[in-house]
């Protein structure tokens, strides 16, 4: 997905409330701001808004000497999220469909984007996921797809919202799963040390996407996780960054995300806010038959 | 008024709804996002939010020859504004206290800003206007001064905005209005052209800062504007850039204001969309006895 005007607007959005986290000096902030700025004149549309939105992020955090408040953040919000594991757990358990509960649940646990939204209410989210309604579901193809699965690479995002995804994670077939984080600390997506917090490291084999961009970017990952990508008969790519960076990419994605902002909703095809599972080949090949 | 981070976040939107006003094409509205990037870089705290608003709404401007998309968008909500004016006028005469009623009335005027706002539905305003509750009035120190007063100078703000202006220009007392326009287009920023198709050339005298800025920035007004602010016995100053531009000068001001993002609301000292009839005098100097 290339950048659009409206993603310009929002970067300095994005900065200025990474730049909240760091500072509350209104002189430091907009030094940062400022150097933001000077980054976005350097762009062009050729890349997606999350490769972006990275050297943004890291931009503002080297004016504060790389400090990393998200940090505790991310600890708190996965805490939160575990406290409503066990709520999600008998809830997708005690549903006729346990994987379609399991994957609103995933997609209700994409709303908890510090990037985006500064507050979050989890109940009312859990109560949200049990009445989600999608936009686009390709759950039939994904059923299908998992049902003869040897190998399914699961595309982690953020923190609090991985809680939500183990409990996808656990309806999927045993042994299957590996479950991709980021290799370094960048704004409040997941790494290894969330993978543990959330109990995520019980249930699939965790795997670094070999850079500490947001989202996906193909030619920034290691060797490994392309192997990873390459070899998975199913992927589950969570949240816009995996979208915005995967979008162009023929492989055999399920994204499921909530469209948070105009740029994404319009290139899916839904109304801004319209949570999606939605299959790649059908986006790519619309006229291909089902499944 | 100091400009803040949240300013800076909020300089590149508005370059984003300027840039939707003048191109579809995002190659080129990114060019210009990067053009008000690049002004961005070189900002300090010293100037008012409106101070850094108004180059960056020019230089959008300049990357599409300068045209003015604007113009017909302020006849448009001039022309909306007007077929509501009976109406408005109606219930202010009928109001046990027309004054109050009409600054009532000014203030939800100011709602239709198209620099923040993309939209606005005029017929909600109206009704608004009428249950519109105040986080700040000092009513009856307006009443005081503008009884006394020989001279009141308006500072008008937006199109559409000033027809409901018009409406509080009527019921304060005959032939002691001056009512002040830009010297030339900025943004949605009322000019002479607005004052005569809103009418309000006939109920006031009309008069332009001397400069194409929004707010009224005195370093950069005419000799004849300053005159004239200098000798008004009582000012009204009507939206965000006029207070950001005199917040801090010594003057018989009233700001009728809607308190639209954090940073005007944090100044003032109210919430966020708090809708305020504020005396200067007794912002600054809050210790004074009233009147």
């Amino acid at each position: 997905m290339k950048t659009t005007p409206e993603c310009v607007a929002c970067f300095m959005k994005q900065a200025l409330l990474a730049t909240q986290q760091m500072t509350d000096d209104p002189d430091e902030a907009i030094k940062a701001l400022k150097r933001a700025a000077e980054f976005i004149t350097s762009i062009s549309r050729d890349k997606s808004p999350a490769e972006y939105a990275t050297p943004i992020a890291k931009i503002v955090r080297s004016c504060f000497g790389n400090k990393n408040p998200f940090r505790e953040e991310k600890q708190r919000y996965n805490a939160i999220a575990l406290s409503v594991y066990d709520a999600l757990t008998a809830y997708v358990r005690g549903s006729p469909d346990p994987l379609e509960a399991a994957t609103r649940i995933a997609a209700a646990g994409n709303i908890m984007d510090l990037g985006i939204f500064a507050n979050i209410d989890v109940e009312a989210t859990v109560e949200q996921a049990k009445s989600t309604t999608w936009a686009i579901t390709h759950l039939e193809h994904l059923k299908h797809d998992i049902a003869g699965a040897q190998s399914i690479l699961y595309l982690g995002d953020n923190a609090g919202e991985i809680v939500f995804d183990r409990v996808l994670v656990e309806v999927l077939p045993p042994h299957t799963v590996t479950f991709a984080v980021k290799s370094g600390p960048i704004a409040n997506d997941v790494t290894r040390e969330d993978a543990i917090q959330s109990g995520m490291d019980q249930v699939a084999e965790i795997i670094d996407t070999g850079c500490d961009y947001m989202g996906v970017p193909l030619p920034l990952c290691s060797p490994e996780f392309l192997e990873a990508f390459r070899s998975a008969d199913v992927i589950v790519a969570k949240g816009m960054a995996n979208f915005e960076t995967l979008s162009d990419v023929d492989a055999n994605i399920f994204f499921i995300l909530k469209a948070k902002c105009d740029s994404v909703a319009q290139e899916i095809g839904v109304i801004k806010e319209g949570i999606v599972l939605m299959a790649q080949k059908l986006r790519l090949s619309p006229e291909k038959p089902i499944v």
